[in-house]
């Protein structure tokens, strides 16, 4: 998942306009009812998941095994039944991790667990270390005072179930590089964006402004940055920080992967539910975000082992490299705004495995009713409809930004930041009874809305802030 | 602490002998009263942790964070109010580690998490790689059927308290790689000896048997093992491992470290507590066994404290290099063989900074009413007297084998291996209350065994088996 995607999230609220009820035959509910227990007992999505994470591993955007990944998930499609399989090309730079370390020198000379920020340039840089508690801080310095040193920012990033923790403190990743460039830093140091009191270190992409001249940024792992603070107590501290990695320079194309359960009645109108596929290079991407493909995948497959196909289409994505700017789900905007009204409604599954605990939708007043009928649905899933509290997950931003209409399925993050980005992100990690709430609900709410008479208020509207 | 120890443990036991009845002193009962209380509020050993882990940090023998160490023991002890503080020179060959990696190659390429073992060659070798339940079954694999290949032995080690799964589990360490070399392998992988799902890696010694051919040898975190064994239930696998490391060829002279709270009676007549001041290089050996070091020296500090000296000495020794073979232990036996019996009773932390569970003591008939005492004075602490359920601590076990009685204060280990010998040994991991209670129990130990009127049994007895 990408910073900034849950605060994006409350102001994506599509047109509403006059229309006819939308509403949910009965039969549809006892079906989704079935469908629900099916998939409680169902193993299919584990086995997505230990395939994805098996078989390729880590899939770094632009790496060599995003074109496995991409194989992979075209066979995968196919394996779990879909009517159709197919790709659609995204391209865009790559950036690559080659080596990585750091150490304190001097008196008290040790080795620092760290890892480069996405998007760092390589380098190796030494100097005096200076800790700052927060960005705020770090922007509060004055200009030139780090000249020839390197910005620490170790501000903590607290426990949270929701991802309002990764909002908080995700800035000092985006922007914190940026601004130690202008304090006339030579390097870049901040606390690992995680909750992990293990030694593993979460990375993710940072920018720098346009204008600046990048310098080496990495992370730190919690247990170091405090040993860091711990030293600094005790008088300055000289760090060697050396990275080897950065842009290649040179342009991948990889592919949005989309498998199709084909509408019985309307089959050009598409229910859109997915996750990415790539994944950063650290961890196998369990859960961010091998869980949500499996999850919607299997919810795909488990509706097209009814006996009848759905009234709508189901359209499951495994988006292109999401991890470096929601690419793939940009290009898949834009390549599909033609067909925003038709695109009925998207939720996507990226924030791990944990159990959905609440639902929450896109939907004019005319929709009111159904997203409660499908909230209903999901409540013996221990799932809370709670309205005004969700938002699109991050590949569904640029079509809910051109008037597509999101679900929210928000699934507990309180482990999240455990794993997110670094090592332990590895499907050890993963519940699989939690894994099958998930499909449970995913394959509740792509049933219904698939079989929803009437629509949940997606509208064309002009292309705009895609570049989230 | 090191392999073999808890296996030993049992064994050393010292010659009885008809000798007066050992009394400790009804006042010396209330003064231990009073003692426990302060140490369970005193933070001394944090203090002193929370110094070895941050200013040396990790403290590989023979390195250059050594010598720190060794500075650092000696200013503490004084700092700390010791009366008597010098230095013995444990000279060894010295193991570096550079550089270490391993990946899978071919369809499944992806990188695994390895550490090599110490005492391991460098080099890169490359073959596929065949897996083992267990130490046995490679053992039961025809010579020869190996060769070009990479034994992987995957034998897990189960969560325990008391160490007895080290005892079973780590002869993969010790001894597999010579197997897997009597079997023709180019290479040697393990499970790591652990019980944590993170990916970290525990390293430790290896033994090479005379007149084999040394092999890359390493292991693979838990969730890599997994992982390692899925792919292998899909077909072949190859992979790469490539160590940077191995012994220098360069001798080291390092040193142990000794403080005396020198006694008011009976100067000569030594209370031996201590652990071990060198560590693995993966973490900062908070738990391995800065925690041993923090609880010995806070116990004598808290003695010194008192209004007039113990009636004998306690001696508190931080030992050189146990990591690689109680190199420091064997020649502090060596050197003070002739001093045995005035090491009146020893004792080593060396298990990580769990609570105290158990008390147990080589004691001849004579001493069975003293060491009572002791139980009872350490019963407040929740530590249950076990009689034959105890050994001496690794660095002990030299001056055990030539006579010296020893005391057993047996630590909770049940998280010990989710840190030993990896990267999350860190002072992050320790909890100060129960750190706390270690102190207080080696307190009232060291203090009732050096008010004790008697001795415990030591007698000395020709050297042998010191090589543990």
């Amino acid at each position: 998942m990408r910073l900034a995607t849950l605060l994006l999230a409350a102001c994506l609220l599509p047109a509403q306009g006059v229309a006819a009820e939308t509403r949910i035959p009965p039969s549809a509910l006892d079906t989704a009812a079935q469908l629900r227990e099916r998939a409680l007992a169902d193993g299919t999505a584990w086995q997505v998941l230990e395939s994805l994470t098996t078989e390729i591993g880590p899939r770094l955007a632009g790496s060599e095994a995003d074109a496995r990944a991409v194989a992979w998930a075209q066979a995968k499609l196919r394996e779990l039944g879909y009517d159709k399989v197919w790709i659609e090309p995204v391209t865009f730079p790559t950036w690559e991790r080659r080596g990585e370390s750091a150490e304190v020198l001097g008196a008290h000379a040790q080795p620092l667990v760290v890892t480069a920020l996405g998007g760092s340039p390589g380098g190796t840089v030494e100097g005096e270390v200076v800790r700052f508690e927060s960005l705020e801080a770090l922007r509060a310095a004055p200009e030139g005072s780090l000249a020839g040193k390197i910005a620490f920012v170790d501000q903590p990033m607290e426990r949270a179930h929701d991802g309002s923790n990764y909002g908080k403190a995700g800035p000092v990743r985006s922007r914190g590089p940026s601004e130690a460039i202008r304090k006339g830093a030579v390097g870049f140091l901040m606390r690992s964006l995680g909750t992990t009191r293990h030694r593993v270190v979460n990375t993710g992409l940072t920018r720098f402004e346009e204008g600046l001249e990048p310098i080496p940024s990495a992370a730190v792992a919690l247990p170091d940055a405090d040993q860091l603070a711990r030293l600094l107590r005790r008088g300055p501290v000289r760090v060697r920080l050396a990275l080897d990695c950065g842009w290649t320079g040179a342009d991948y194309t990889s592919h949005n992967v989309i498998g199709e359960i084909t509408g019985r009645e309307a089959s050009e109108e598409v229910v859109l539910i997915g996750g990415h596929l790539d994944s950063w290079d650290l961890g196998t991407g369990a859960v961010d975000d091998a869980s949500g493909i499996a999850i919607t995948m299997a919810a795909g497959h488990l509706i097209g082992q009814l006996p009848q196909r759905p009234r709508r289409t189901i359209r499951v994505v495994a988006f292109a490299n999401e991890e470096q700017g929601l690419i793939g789900a940009r290009e898949y905007a834009r390549r599909h705004s033609g067909e925003v009204a038709n695109h009925v409604i998207g939720a996507e599954s990226d924030f791990g495995a944990g159990r959905i605990y609440g639902f929450d939708a896109s939907a004019p007043e005319s929709a009111q009713a159904a997203v409660r009928d499908i909230a209903a649905a999901l409540a013996p899933l221990g799932i809370e409809y709670m309205p005004g509290e969700g938002g699109p997950g991050p590949d569904i931003i640029p079509l809910a930004t051109i008037g597509g209409a999101w679900a929210w399925l928000g699934q507990d993050g309180s482990r999240y930041f455990d794993l997110h980005h670094n090592a332990d992100d590895t499907i050890d990690q993963v519940d699989p009874a939690d894994l099958a709430q998930n499909v449970a609900a995913y394959t509740v709410f792509a049933w219904l809305a698939a079989e929803a008479e009437g629509g949940f208020g997606s509208a064309a509207r002009a292309m705009q802030g895609a570049n989230e």
